[in-house]
This record gives structure tokens, sequence and C-alpha cells, in this order.
């Protein structure tokens, strides 16, 4: 991958703040309020392909995100290989079956009934990655807080989610893997870490409510209980 | 901080997917890009406080994000204490004063005229923490990846930031401080760990390129760059 970045053009006529920055009406926050609540871990897909030139639609928008000293230390692996995908589900299943002992009695039968990764059936797989060695931002505050770098990449992914969700493609993150395992099945840079590693694609079904809701494993808490004054 | 969450209603009448998912159109869609153009990290604000209710309002969209097992693990912590503000100020110019000495000639001087945090001036100060023993979501998803935590509340960080400019209120992330000062400073749980430390109000000026950018610190590269096949 190339080091070298893009110029912002000088020319005056291409002057991005010419515009002025956009009015966002109430219209438009209902719907991002939609958004917020319509996005959702998708976890049963169909198989219908994206249109061309969707996924990369998707990632220069979830480059738009913020990062710790304009960064951008987001790399994205499109998992594409058949031998990898399989390797990846494996460890899935070995990890789900690892964490599956950690509950016992009515906590362990819910976790077994739960589905917790649509790896079989997305079309597309998306391992995000951030590179923990990235020149660009020349350490601009990472310096007291070096989990910025991984931070930033969150953030890539929840615009990629909100960007996907608005041309309804859904979206779901797997965290119930090795980080090891995969580096080894996907052979990448030894200072690239696992962020995420979402599965991608039309979902079976939309809902406004959280499966994990749904299948009474967790409420969803009064966002004013999270709120303190100091 | 009470652990009784709210169980969904059962009403027929308010079955929450009742009325179907909404459609995103295409000019919702380019307002959103708008909206991720023209989100910044603002560091010059307006002294105006915000309208009553909003930040509340932005804290129940930040609610929504995504996270692991359903855990919600954010917690808000309005920073309104003048004595503790000023603390947190000191703080940063300690954090910054030796972020500077591990540059040199050029980029030192580059350094030393960004300004990189808005604590003087914003008219609300907001420490996102994540709470890391929280019993929410039962462990799902974080035995492998205990990290899912607080990246659970950068999502949670992300959404709050979008909401906010969609009413033209600007976010600055303060990543130039000392994790155990804020810490001793704020008074908070021990098993809570900062996340994010964020100066919200009105920005001065409005800019769809990155201040960094904007100050030849570091330029965007093309998405493109980022993406890689496996």
């Amino acid at each position: 991958m190339t080091e070298t970045d893009h110029k912002p053009t000088t020319d005056a006529a291409t002057d991005p703040d010419a515009a002025g920055a956009p009015e966002f009406d109430a219209a438009f926050r209902a719907r991002l309020l939609d958004l917020f609540r319509w996005r959702r871990d998708v976890r049963r897909f169909r198989g219908d392909p994206l249109p061309p030139g969707a996924m990369d639609d998707l990632l220069a928008q979830a480059a738009l995100a913020p990062s710790v000293g304009n960064s951008q230390p987001w790399r994205f692996v499109l998992v594409g290989d058949t031998d990898r995908r399989q390797a990846v589900k494996v460890d899935f299943e070995a990890a789900n079956a690892d964490a599956l002992k950690g509950y016992s009695g009515d906590r362990a039968r819910a976790y077994a009934g739960l589905k917790l990764a649509g790896l079989d059936q997305a079309p597309v797989q998306l391992a995000v990655y951030a590179d923990m060695e990235t020149a660009r931002g020349h350490g601009l505050g990472q310096k007291t807080m070096p989990e910025m770098l991984p931070y930033s990449v969150v953030a890539a992914v929840n615009t990629f989610w909100l960007a996907a969700r608005a041309r309804g493609i859904g979206v779901g993150w797997v965290s119930i893997l090795h980080p090891d395992r995969i580096a080894e099945i996907l052979d990448l840079p030894a200072d690239w870490r696992l962020v995420a590693y979402l599965c991608v694609g039309y979902p079976e079904e939309e809902h406004i409510d959280p499966e994990l809701v749904r299948a009474a494993w967790q409420d969803r808490a009064d966002p004013a209980d999270f709120i303190v004054r100091r």
C-alpha cells in the first residue's frame, strides 16, 4: 500500500468550504434517528451479492470517520478465499464452544440457542484492522492513549455500518474469534491488530430491536441511567 | 446507577416492527454523506450554551449504538465543576508539552502551532467511560476480545458525534490527557476506563476538511489504498 497521500486541490473553484455547511433539517434528523434505531447486528443473511461498486462506496464513506491525528489507521481486508473463510468459521465454532463453557443452567441453554454469526451465508466478509505502526498522523494524540488507533478504526466500522444500513445492507460484527488464529489465516503484517470481523449482506429480516433483546438475553436500559455528573 | 432494565412492551399496538423498516432514499443518503463529510473534530467553540434537553437527547441517541452482547457499557460523565475542569486543562497542558518533546525541527514547530483542544471555551465537557465490569450482556462476545467493551463505547461516541453535528453542535475528542490523572480528578469507580474526553458546543466555524489537513499536518489518503484482498 502506498504512503503517498493526495494533496488537497488549491483551485478556488473547488474550494471545499465555498458552498458553506449544509443544513440538516428536522426531517433529516428524524430519518437519522430511524437509521440509528434500525441499525442492527445482523446474523441472518440472504445469499444475494451486493451490487458492483457497493463495497468501494461504503469503504470510502467509512474512511470519512474521525481518526486520531488524521492517521487513518484503518485497513480493510476483503476475505473472499473459500479456504480462508472456512478456517475463520472453524475458529468461530471453537471460540463459541469455549465461550459456552463459561455459562451454566438456563443461561447456558440460552447461549446455546443464540445465532451469533452469519459466516455461512453472508456474501461479503470484511476483516477490519488497525495499522498500529502507521506513520500517518505522526503520532499526534496517541502518546498517552495509544488505544486511539484502534478506536479510530472502530469509528470507521460504525460509519461503515450506518452507511450500509442506509442502503438496506446489513452488517454483523463477529468478536467470538481468536485474533492470533485469524492473523495466521489471513497472513497480514504483524503490526496490524484485528478490530472487527464483519459479515456484510442483505438481511433476511428487518428489526427495530436487537436480537439479544428479542431472545431475552439482555434488555435495553434507560439511557438516563448512564449519566453521572461531576 | 440501577441495574434494573426495562422490559420491552408486549402490547401489539406498539409492536416496534409493525410499521416495517423505513426507506432510506437517495436524498437521505446524500445528506448522510454530507453529515459524514462535515463532521469535524472541533477545537474552536463559541461560548453559547446548548439548548435545554439537548445533551439528554444526544446521549439517548448515543445509547442506540451497537454494543457487544447488548452490554451498553457506556458511562457519560458530565464535567461541570469549575475546579475539575481546570484540573483537566492543567493535565492537558502537561501532556501536550510532553508530546511536543517527541518532535524536532519543522515538525515540532508545526505541532506547537496546532490548537488541539477547546477546553477553555466549550460549554459542555463530557468524559465517556467504559464500565469494564458491567454485568449487562453476561460476557457475550467478550471472552477472546475483551476490548469489545471500550470498542462499544467508541461506537456510542461516534453516534453521539454524528447526532450532534446534525444539530449544528460540534464535538472535539481530546486524547492528550493522562487517564490516571483524569480518574483522580473525576473520582469514578476504579473499573471504569476512560475512552474519550469530549468538548461539546457550537463551533466557531464550519469546515468540510479536517483542521489537520488545512494545517498541513497530515493529508487524507485515497481510501482505495486501504483495501487488501485475501
